[in-house]
């Protein structure tokens, strides 16, 4: 899509230049085009709100920006060079956070949608669509008896699925984080692109990946960020989550797929509150997970023997895989750099992984695309 | 949702009181809420915008209407009591349409995104999510041939499909209009929901629903709605869609589903631009489809013998429903009536169906809704 738009973009800018030189008062104004990748991969974003006192470009991985205006109403703003990635953004017009009007690429979210923008990069990064064969996205739907609500998730199933035919395949379960819903995952996170992509390499062995609504509790998204720090709250919503994960959703998947019900062939893992979760209900419930990997975990209580009562070394013998990673730059390096440490206290096994990086999905995509390639082997 | 937000808002507004009772100056201003749902059906929009000097409320069916702005800088409206249904709405700050910050549920689209309200209504109306069993929503993606990009496509399976047994069932090819993607009949028209209603109703025959990305030519949308004006440009988007239809979506549809491939139980429909499409694909192709139906269809280039041209009255032995919908104030009833008009002067039978409403949403769900129940009896 940004090539067409950068063409076009080109293409409107030639034409109205040609036209201002028969009648200049005339022509039309130039269609005004954002965000504008260039070749050298900076971008411009261009917003036009003609009576705002201020307008900042908050743009993921960095700290907000002013951006300048000119004498049309329009604030507009070129980064340097960016790093080949999808990047969250808004505009933040006043004090208040706005999708970018003329973009229809957005980063869905239940407290702060935002626009997202693409810097392509080479066909070897694993979330560029590729010429490979693609897997398909199924979306259930069902009433909770445990939370009580009409919720959702999706299922990947990989390429050469075939429903009436062997095999049966391995399952990640595969979390998002606090203020995502359900799809965060794959319109975010790239998460059929990034498995598509390592299965045609050979890296990745052929799974299911499903990806529930994660929240037990969800009123604790109803009133903004503020829900996530009530300890109680957040306890309850971490319980019921687990309880729906293994009592509906997985009796659902493995009714429907052609999967393989038993520990050693599922896995799960998840990013922020997803990687609380993840580690709540995998260690917790070890005779279903052999496989269990945080990203950037969040919302862990600090008295982690309460949280994990039974985990000792004994587990060593049961985990295939524990690993636990965070970006340096997240304000969360702390509690996990804790947590990991209390994992050695205990003499349990796992894989302390550090990468440069804050609390953003350029770092989930690349945990992602590390930890898919060490499951079910 | 919506009651949910409503809570908060009480709560957070009576928390606020009782707080300013106590320490008036230090007390945090009360957290804004929109849309805010009243029990009278009418909705109040809320916009922080401190130094627009204008904003108006979109809200679909309607023509924009300013709103006011109070001492914080905030522009409300309440509207008069609505119609239960889904509403798109934007705010239009100095000239720019703009989502709802404070609202998640988008209705996406590839020109101007806009926010969606719910107001909800009785069980009985088609869309409501019901305690009925739903379906599921299958999202495919693959490299397109015809039109050289990367698509995708959507497959609605009803209650109870099951991959491995019989029966097999008919299908509906579903067109969103001009500025949707493929999800635009799911994320807006809530097809999955309606087909789940109807069927626990037994109203509508179980059957599949496909939903392909309309776009024969998709530089038709790069460029804003004046891309559907270029005649020829828009002609080529046609015929591409059907040549992707029929020779790239039937086919991985039939390969992959347990669907009946054939005339009989194949049926096409859509809105807008896809009305136009399930017409020309459908009436030019009656080897193909004995089912046709077009929502407030737009785009047909004027002279229909050159559109339809071996199509005459022999059609009527081959069609099991041809069905011409469009509203009453829809700016396209002249054309359609126009249509119908050649129809009955080619002696070809069809049903003439006019309705309330404009060109939007609250017109095709209810189409949807009624067309449903005729097919594959």
């Amino acid at each position: 899509m940004s090539s067409i738009f950068r063409f076009l973009f080109v293409l409107v800018l030639a034409i109205t230049s040609l036209g201002s030189l028969v009648q200049p008062q005339t022509a039309p104004p130039a269609r005004l085009v954002s965000p504008e990748v260039h070749p050298d991969q900076s971008v411009t974003f261009r917003f036009r709100a003609p009576n705002a006192q201020g307008v900042l470009l908050g743009l993921e991985g960095t700290k907000p920006v002013p951006m300048e205006k000119d004498d049309q109403g329009v604030w507009s703003l070129t980064t340097a060079p960016l790093e080949s990635d999808y990047y969250g953004y808004s505009f933040i017009a006043d004090g208040v956070g706005l999708i970018d009007p003329l973009n229809p690429l957005l980063k869905p979210n239940l407290i702060s949608t935002q626009s997202m923008v693409h810097v392509p990069g080479p066909a070897s990064l694993p979330w560029e669509v590729n010429d490979v064969s693609h897997g398909v996205l199924h979306h259930h739907f069902y009433k909770s008896g445990v939370v009580g609500d009409e919720r959702d998730f999706y299922v990947y199933t990989p390429p050469g699925y075939n429903p009436r035919a062997k095999p049966r395949y391995p399952v990640l379960y595969l979390l998002h984080g606090f203020s995502d819903d359900a799809s965060g995952w794959t319109a975010v996170g790239r998460a059929n692109v990034i498995i598509d992509n390592l299965i045609a390499q050979g890296k990745v062995k052929p799974m299911l990946v499903v990806m529930p609504l994660g929240y037990g509790a969800p009123e604790i998204v109803a009133g903004g960020f503020g829900g996530f720090r009530d300890d109680a709250l957040r306890q309850r919503n971490f319980d019921r989550f687990t309880q729906a994960l293994l009592s509906e959703v997985i009796p659902q998947v493995e009714s429907a797929y052609r999967v393989i019900a038993n520990r050693n062939s599922r896995a799960i893992a998840g990013l922020s509150m997803g990687g609380a979760e993840s580690l709540l209900t995998g260690l917790n419930h070890l005779d279903q997970f052999a496989w269990v990997g945080s990203f950037s975990s969040g919302g862990l209580q600090p008295d982690f023997s309460a949280q994990f009562p039974s985990l000792d070394a004994g587990a060593n013998q049961r985990l295939r895989a524990l690993w636990v990673a965070c970006g340096v730059d997240d304000g969360l390096i702390g509690p996990n750099r804790k947590f990991r440490e209390w994992l050695k206290s205990k003499g349990i096994d796992h894989a302390d992984i550090e990468t440069p990086g804050v609390h953003s999905w350029m770092v989930w995509r690349r945990n992602l695309a590390n930890f898919s390639q060490l499951l079910f082997r």
